[in-house]
């Protein structure tokens, strides 16, 4: 299996709605934001200014739609390394959110499928199970874990900036949906942003106790 | 018809959890709230202690439970006035989320069932659609409506503060799950809070352009 | 009486400093704001571009005059279907306020004049009586009801968010000058919104159990 | 003249709804406060416990007297030093502000009188003209001065921290009504802080060029 | 080399002044926290009352001890698996910065000590170099790295939330001292958390594509 | 000695990265500010662009320079009027730091140096001793004085726009470096802003019982 995984996980875990944004928006953005100072601020994607945040389109060509997102309606593939998807509704494909503090994703997990261990830099997360049972996680700074099956109708929440995830331990496939208190929380993948990242080896030898050997490996799947 | 409506309400839109827990918690709570000044801050409901939010359980009583709610999962009653019933999770009956800043609340309505004109004083609201069709929408400070029927997987948001309602519209029983970006974002329904709470006629006769009769079997109704 | 309601009330209750400045300026805005980042942000309420807030005027155009706001000093006309008018001084008329989470308002009350049941989605508001005497109150979102007379040089507080209103009980005009701790905190008008807001039939009848005909005429009144 | 100042001072600039209460309260407070997390938190001032603000009453035992204040009412003297007064309206005299985020006072003036250059740690101050005329102005972290007369109805915004002042040009006694947008932002009077406090005189001398015979002078009046 | 790397990490990593601390304290805490209600409101570290941050000492009790902070005089020891120390100075240790949203580290390396990747959930970090050559940097949540050699005098800025690290690369010990925006932005070590907190290892070594007894030897290292 | 101190002061105290920069950007900026919405947000200093904050560099232009200050390496002059000099770190010359909400500084003092009486109107502020002696401290808004000599090693921290200062008690120079919680804090020296600012000489020669002889040679030594 020579193939790359990130390829695939950026197929898999930030599907397309984010994807077709990213070249119009500021990199990535989060919260629990700041106050609004007005009814709504609905992101202009259009304009090459950036900001903490978006400028608004101006009020008067705000329409309905700008308030509501159609991008969780598509069931997205989770036939990745994974085999879970991540689709966020968030300030850069979903421009109504912009100043008001709030976003949205659709996991989909396919029969053993991970999010794996990730963080959301500038928001906390509640997550409500649509279908299905799943470990789900996080650990505090102190390295307790707080883990749990949870399943259909199940809520549980996700302290900001803490390191969590969801595996999905039933027998199908199982889809859940997600809060978090900012318009744009981040989503930091551990594995990813350790082994993707062109760290000196050094430093992730030192970290993880591995060899060389193992970290040119992990390099090469998620680079 | 000569049953009031408010009992009808209290048991149709603010379900059990939230009832049980309104004897040991302070009265009403809600968000885009302080940032956490810790990992966590479990509620401890059981304190004779008001603050602005809550005290939290000793670190070391703290359980994974502390952060799952369940009191989503059984689905309400819709038989009451509106045929539509809201139930919350929020830091009342849910104490992980005290000091996160998010809360969440599952919709329910019968054909035709009304979750009636409302704000949330302290907190935006993001409604992804589980079944059925909703005819949802909100309302500016200079009295513009953004409305629109969304349908299963749909996405809106409604601004902070703002006065917002979603009917069903559809043929079948509709469902939702909406988030807010606080741990309590209050729940001030329009109309119980005009004609349910005592407030002189006169104000109400002058706000509304309605005659004593009108005023009072809507009291009548309220109360 | 055919005539509309709300132009009088665009005439009585958003005075002319207001509406001068909402064709240049974001639609609506307010707060319990943000941190200021600078020692002031003077708005630019000439420039054809929307924030979340203004874009500042260059530091060095900045003058004393624009900290300084001359729209109170007129006694406004109550001669209106309340019987009662408010003057904002905010950020869309009063520039020096744009990042520093403070405004002013100016409320003048015909004998038996109204300022109706509102809310500030982003604020909450202090009063202090000038003249009269005043029939205050707001209501909590559990349809509690605080209200009192007050008289001159009393000062109340209406947290953020909730309903509330002023009522001139006096044998004569009344006048009061309040603050809300944001630079725009909104003016969300209860019967304007619902009844001038073009919701649909159907969610006001269920809402405030009224018929067709009383919908069709306070639509009227409010249109 | 031996009879120092600061006594009459005390007298005079934070009159005895303030004094009264110095005593249960914390010391020092104020605000562009966080977030209100319920719909409000009126303050326990009777309670041995010390926050970041204050514990809640009970919520059953609200009433709507603590949401007013009459400390106000009563015109102040101003026959002391600086021929001034300021008499705040704050969460440690006035429990129904704890939490929301603003505060308020009067400013009273005899002919001439100064309400002397301070700051407000804490808050932005906006100012409306009740009778008289004022020489009010704020200096910027960069010596900039904005200052101007300003007179009956007239309004001016002193941002948040910096050093402003008020003095009374015209031929009779002025009034005025301040808002500051914190729960108690704080009132540090910078000639009392300087020559009131203690500090090591040779920081007094190198500060103002000032000589010891000066600093001893000052102290005595300050003290 | 059988002994587990953890507890050399704790007497490393969070050095003694922590350690003794976190007994009597929340478990963890920080920010980029809520604006200050009063002029301070130093920790009452000796009380049975967890909140959301800390109750104050009854302002009478206060010294300016309160205010000072000692623990980062003595030079930790480096001679542990990492080869580096973490001295912090925060709300749990340093009553005085209870409500002000700031604290403070010392950093040691021994030659090729390494501060391993890690987050601080609630806080920006700003670094000083006070000695030698760090390899120093941060990944952002779409894994791009941003990293450098700093020098003796040079600053360097690590986004809140974000994963960082700090490599000595010089020939000699190196030292820093680090400020973070909050009163204790929390310190989630990744490896340690990962390896060290009991996840279940289906997750661990679908992660990281690693075989169990990888996945063993890392739990054993890091529990 | 004829020469103004002012010009000296702005020599030593805000030497040439901040100087340099002041054409540039807004004039002061500072903090405990607003939460980050994105991962970084590094300010675009060269666009003709004025906001509360800045507007952000492309994220495709952003290196790790962005991130990392020089400004702080070179030793200052201390030969001014007060023997110290600040030099900054703040938004407005290491533009990394745009919306993180941290700054830095470093003091150097001669002899008897002293970091006069200032406020920082928007941030707490920590400082660490890198060499001497030095009597620190700051008063509350009730004039009460915390002050202490602290030596190489030591930390303190300066609540949020409080007045304090730094002076040199040992027998050699002595330095400091310090964090303020705001991209820009502010930094009002309170003499200057009193006698260098064209405020009324009425007003100053009643605040601090000079005559005018007085106040004549203080504003000529700070104009």
């Amino acid at each position: 299996m020579k193939a790359s995984v990130s390829s695939t996980i950026l197929a898999g875990l930030l599907l397309y709605p984010v994807v077709l944004l990213l070249q119009l928006a500021p990199l990535n953005v989060n919260a629990a934001d700041a106050d609004p100072l007005m009814d709504f601020c609905v992101a202009d994607l259009t304009k090459d200014l950036y900001l903490n945040g978006y400028p608004c389109k101006k009020p008067a060509a705000v329409t309905t739609d700008d308030f509501v997102f159609y991008g969780l309606t598509v069931p997205p593939q989770t036939n990745n390394s994974f085999g879970a998807s991540a689709v966020f509704g968030f300030v850069g494909n979903f421009p109504g959110l912009n100043s008001l503090g709030i976003s949205i994703a659709r996991l989909d997990f396919a029969k053993g499928g991970l999010i794996p261990p990730h963080t959301h830099p500038r928001g906390s997360e509640i997550i409500y199970v649509l279908e299905g049972s799943l470990y789900a996680g996080f650990v505090t700074a102190d390295n307790q874990l707080f883990a749990k099956v949870i399943n259909k109708g199940d809520v549980m929440i996700f302290p900001r900036g803490l390191i969590h995830f969801q595996l999905n331990v039933g027998d199908a496939p199982a889809q859940a949906v997600v809060s978090l208190n900012s318009q744009h929380a981040g989503f930091q993948l551990i594995a990813n942003s350790m082994f993707g990242s062109n760290i000196k080896d050094e430093v992730l030898q030192k970290t993880f106790f591995l060899d060389q050997k193992t970290v040119d490996r992990l390099k090469t799947i998620f680079s």
